[in-house]
């Protein structure tokens, strides 16, 4: 919460190049805020701060900066001082940014990489976006399990300066294979003589490298693990991925969720950061869906053109009603989506829940039928009150059964269910509700006295 | 992952009673697996099953129950039950049951426990809900800055057993005030000799007791922390809040405002769990102010019945006309709702983005009304066409100035901004849309030929 006042200072130490008053400043200050305020300066003094501060501080900002500002600071940065920026960082950020490169500077950068880091590098980043894979990282602990609790915890102390996390142990058979894991504090409470094999935990949690990346961020926080190992399909062990990953990618799932349940395309980076060609292009391919699909109540009012001429008050109520079916349906849409994205509904839940909007549905129905009728009966008669209520029932039950059922048919078919956003549902409805509306309307008109009295105004 | 082949095997056991089994295989099950089926049982099995087995396995999987399932546990057990239970349990989870009780019984537990346990719950138990005291645990590992390094690494090894974690460790001074912290990590790696105040952190990040829980979660987030301290106003060490437990309040505060954003009220329980009648009363409250928010509309239709009735075919446009200032009204609330929920998006920041919008949503109504026009022209003639393209301009762009600055302004008077739902914010653009729409219909309509020729069907 410093670094506001740290800023001044850090900004003259740069100017007179006093690279040493600087490695000094950021030894106790959080990566995170630094990365944060030079987020926001120029890229070429960004540059030269990273350039010239110890190699420990600078992989750890850069990690920390928004990706095109790590892709504009690396082409500044020559092929030697990439490889060594990639060595010192983690596994899974340093594979982020390799991956954003072309594959001639790729390839130049591997060549200047130890063995074992251009191999981890490889390995990383040739696992799918979105992927496990692509967020894990290969610089954890792992001990074999014939050996001793004190030879594991000495194994962790040589480990200590490299690994990503030394809370938590895997312990591997002759084959590399996953047989067990270990907290450091429970290594601490074992006895320092016992077998790993006789005091692990063998039911190990794990997840395959292939599984969607927010999947393996749900069961961290399902199980509340500082890491979740990752393996192969032979349970050979390749990786982690630690909780705080994990937290970032449950933040950017729901942010994209959000978006599409408000009609936005995902967007690949923050609100502020996005160009105004981009928020153009994410809102408008939704927006012009959307006013084609509105051309269908358009066509259901033209097909009532007749009874409208001749019952001109009718169109009051007309917003009123396929609003309300819209705003039940976005209600129904919205606790699906997300218990859909929770994981506290299944899509195996589809029938019972079905069920249950059947009834809140209809009950919501009849409340707002009876809550508007003092109104429609005021300003039309008898019939229209009825026609109002009656359609009002049924639009509001029709919209939340759509509403609904959308996100469970979109999962059904491999889609996203935040699709099934407010405003795609309030368009489907608003079909619906004209259509509902003016044939009841047409019934009550006709089975009256032909032409009702209406007062408007 | 294999909880589900081992519920037979514990199904079994209960049934013999045999609870030296259960123990065995409870050893090695994940907690939260087993809190989850035990939430599905019925509550004498789940009691049966907690009252038998070891005090450690009952503290954690009860801690894992969602709460009205713990609350029904908790009155089948005798104070003393519940006093043993919850000085097992982690502070900030038992004071969460504790709160639920009557004051009587509080009193009653509270003589059964130790005098430290009991301090503990009563001051936990004080803080507000919502607030930064209210997830902390006092169950840290903190020690003097005076001692030594190889000291501190004693006092972690005698409180592992205990402690919430042992893998952050906070320094204080002689009057218990927060002056500094190290990982486990830094600690092993440490000169073992070294006196704690040479070696720590001592610029450290802490949270306020009364700082908003949401607030802290995000610090969390922020800084990749594994824990943050939370300090009095003296800077005296009161708690700390773990990762895990932000992760809970992230996830629940989503859930909020997701369900805000869709106009639905905050569910204290998962979707599955709250009553078909809570959820009636979350959802009416909502559709009920919306109907009488589209009177308005209504109100405006009956303001142009004289247009209406000569010009029916107007009618076609409107549903088109509102629904699209809903839409672009919504797109942009839901991006506003989020950047605040993040914290990428500042109040200050209301100005820029009004410009943004401003521009945004002018270049978004002109490609909407170049969509249509072929249409409007097509079904009415070019007047038509005209008065439909310069209102949905003007009505996007209302929509989405309405959409951006409705979170922020709820927000400046203190209120959630992600009640400015889509269906809040579609049905204001309704009652603006109609005006607008039918002001400019009438300006072209008069200055054309008086009726002009609209075809219809």
């Amino acid at each position: 919460m410093n670094t506001i006042e740290l800023m001044p200072s850090i900004r003259r130490a740069l100017a007179r190049r006093d690279f040493t008053a600087l490695n000094d400043i950021l030894d106790d200050a959080p990566a995170a805020d630094i990365a944060e305020r030079f987020a926001r300066e120029p890229d070429d003094i960004s540059t030269l701060f990273l350039k010239g501060i110890a190699l420990k501080h600078c992989a750890e900002i850069f990690s920390y900066l928004p990706a095109d500002k790590q892709l504009r600071i690396a082409q500044e940065l020559s092929d030697d001082e990439l490889a060594r920026l990639f060595t010192e960082m983690d596994g899974d950020d340093s594979a982020d940014v390799f991956n954003m490169f072309e594959p001639v500077r790729r390839e130049s950068i591997l060549r200047r990489m130890a063995h074992k880091e251009r191999e981890d590098m490889l390995r990383l980043s040739s696992y799918e976006e979105g992927t496990a894979g692509s967020i894990m990282t290969s610089e954890y602990v792992s001990i074999n399990e014939r050996l001793t609790v004190s030879e594991a915890l000495n194994k962790v102390r040589q480990t200590a300066p490299d690994a990503e996390t030394i809370y938590q142990v895997y312990m591997l058979d002759d084959q590399q294979r996953l047989t067990g894991t270990m907290s450091l504090r429970q290594l601490i409470l074992a006895d320092p003589l016992a077998r790993l094999d006789s005091v692990m935990i063998s039911d190990v949690v794990s997840a395959s490298s292939d599984m969607p990346q927010e999947d393996v961020a749900r069961m961290i926080s399902h199980y509340d693990f500082l890491a979740i190992p990752i393996v192969n399909h032979d349970n050979k062990l390749v990786g982690i991925v630690t909780y705080d990953d994990a937290m970032d990618v449950v933040e950017k799932e729901t942010t994209d969720d959000f978006h599409r349940a408000g009609s936005v395309g995902v967007l690949e980076q923050g609100l502020s950061s996005t160009s105004l060609f981009t928020l153009y292009r994410k809102r408008i391919v939704w927006l012009v869906l959307l006013v084609f699909g509105s051309l269908f109540s358009g066509a259901g009012i033209a097909h009532f053109q007749g009874l409208i001429e001749a019952q001109a008050a009718l169109v009051i109520f007309l917003p009123l009603l396929i609003g309300s079916g819209g705003n039940a349906g976005s209600q129904a849409a919205t606790l699906m989506v997300r218990g859909l994205g929770t994981g506290e509904v299944n899509i195996r839940d589809w029938t019972s829940l079905l069920g249950r909007e059947l009834l809140i549905s209809c009950v919501l129905g009849i409340t707002m039928a009876v809550a508007i009728s003092p109104i429609s009966y005021a300003r039309g008669n008898f019939d229209v009150a009825c026609a109002v209520a009656i359609s009002m029932v049924a639009i509001v039950m029709v919209g939340s059964l759509l509403g609904m059922s959308l996100p469970f048919l979109l999962n059904r078919f491999g889609l996203d269910p935040a699709t099934a956003s407010g405003p795609l549902v309030s368009t489907l409805c608003d079909s619906c509700g004209v259509l509902v509306f003016f044939s009841v309307a047409s019934m009550f008109i006709s089975a009256a006295t032909g032409t009702p009295h209406v007062s408007c105004g």
